[in-house]
């Protein structure tokens, strides 16, 4: 697996959303192994769709896994931001020098950033002082081909290590299946979910929902991710945990007093 | 409860993440009375920490409910944003004018307000194109005097009320407990969690991890809200969803071909 980008002394911390069984962290894990010592901490569970979510309410419990003599690391009972906590503060005896999250089965481009699990675990790295990239590929399929979203990572990774990232800034990697036509910077595109719930009746004769809805695009640009991933190319999005709307916060004037 | 301020015509949607039994709830919607028509649609349990965590994998179920013949709605058996997105799609009659979030027992300030359930309720308000606003008082005790979180509550409606809210943008209020000393506006403070984990061995003999940790201020600045929150005011801070660090974005040329 080495080549000559693979560096002993740099340790990876490579986690997800999907849960430790996932091929999509397998993949990561490949790739992160070509630069350089990876140690794995993940959801022993699928986990998506849990947002920044923190366990507060019950402990946590780490189990070490062994999965095929391939891929071993540390199991959590909790989610992707407790796993990337957990690992900063008790697990990992070296800190890391890069934190990977991904690779997510399913787009985490435009509002899905919101709700995601595999950004939440890299936003988290990033807070804690981390340069940290999550990955996914937009195909929800467990067999989607991953080989386009690895060469994706080692992009951005590349790009991480060359020219360091600033203070509060991660990475979010979105590439569509298949190989890589190639990789663009984009923006969030602002969009939304519509019609989101089906209701069915349960044998019980009791209603029920299942979250469901396509996503609408709100702006436009070519630079949105959600256009740019459309046109087949993987995409590239630097956020931020700092959600103050700056521009709107320097124009008030008070107005508060009443 | 009518007062000036009250118009029957104004249809406000109430939401919470600590559940629709906690005092918290109860005080929002004494305030929202005020202004309008409420509606409650809030978890059925305690959900704090689940940030913006939507349920994919498993039904969502709506139950009625009456507390004390004082307070009734709906309550759902899932996240925040599950509640304002069933309610925005399925059980609402007539859309919201107004979304509130809260009152959490508990700050919503500083980072904070990324691990936020009810924060997310309100940005999933804004997200569906709804003025919102999530409220929390910084004293975690369910015994919190929340006097001057409502005045908060009511000084923060107002302003939406009077100047609207552009798309895009929420409202996250913060208010000590007790009477309100004053309300600011103020930046959310770049922070994070020290010290996190405890660690523990179970009557089995096997160790386990409750998060806990101080909250560290990495920043400088007498706007930021935890600074403002310290001096005894409420603060009021705009957010968007919108994570794109949009500085770091416009200076990037390329760099990623390989």
């Amino acid at each position: 697996m080495r080549n000559s980008e693979y560096d002993e002394n740099r340790m990876i911390l490579v986690c997800n959303d999907d849960g430790i069984f996932s091929p999509g962290i397998r993949a990561l894990a490949e790739v992160a192994k070509e630069f350089g010592q990876i140690t794995i901490i993940a959801p022993d569970r699928q986990q998506s769709a849990v947002g920044h979510s923190i366990t507060v309410s019950d402990p946590l419990r780490v189990t070490p896994f062994q999965i095929n003599s391939k891929m071993e690391g540390q199991a959590v009972n909790g989610t992707p931001a407790d796993c990337i906590k957990l690992g900063h503060d008790k697990l990992m005896k070296r800190k890391p020098d890069l934190v990977l999250s991904g690779i997510n089965h399913g787009s985490n481009a435009g509002i899905n950033i919101i709700y995601s699990g595999t950004v939440s675990a890299a936003t988290e790295a990033t807070i804690l002082g981390y340069p940290a990239i999550a990955v996914s590929c937009t195909e929800f399929s467990e067999s989607a081909d991953l080989i386009g979203a690895q060469d994706a990572t080692r992009r951005a990774i590349r790009y991480a290590l060359r020219n360091g990232l600033p203070a509060g800034i991660t990475l979010n990697v979105n590439a569509p299946a298949g190989p890589l036509k190639g990789m663009k910077w984009a923006r969030q595109a602002n969009s939304r979910y519509v019609e989101e719930f089906e209701g069915r009746i349960d044998p019980h004769n009791k209603p029920y929902f299942w979250i469901t809805g396509r996503l609408e695009i709100l702006d436009e640009g070519e630079d949105l991710d959600l256009n740019v991933l459309k046109k087949g190319y993987a995409t590239i999005t630097p956020i931020q945990y700092d959600l103050t709307a700056h521009e709107f916060y320097r124009n008030q004037a008070g107005d508060l007093e009443d």
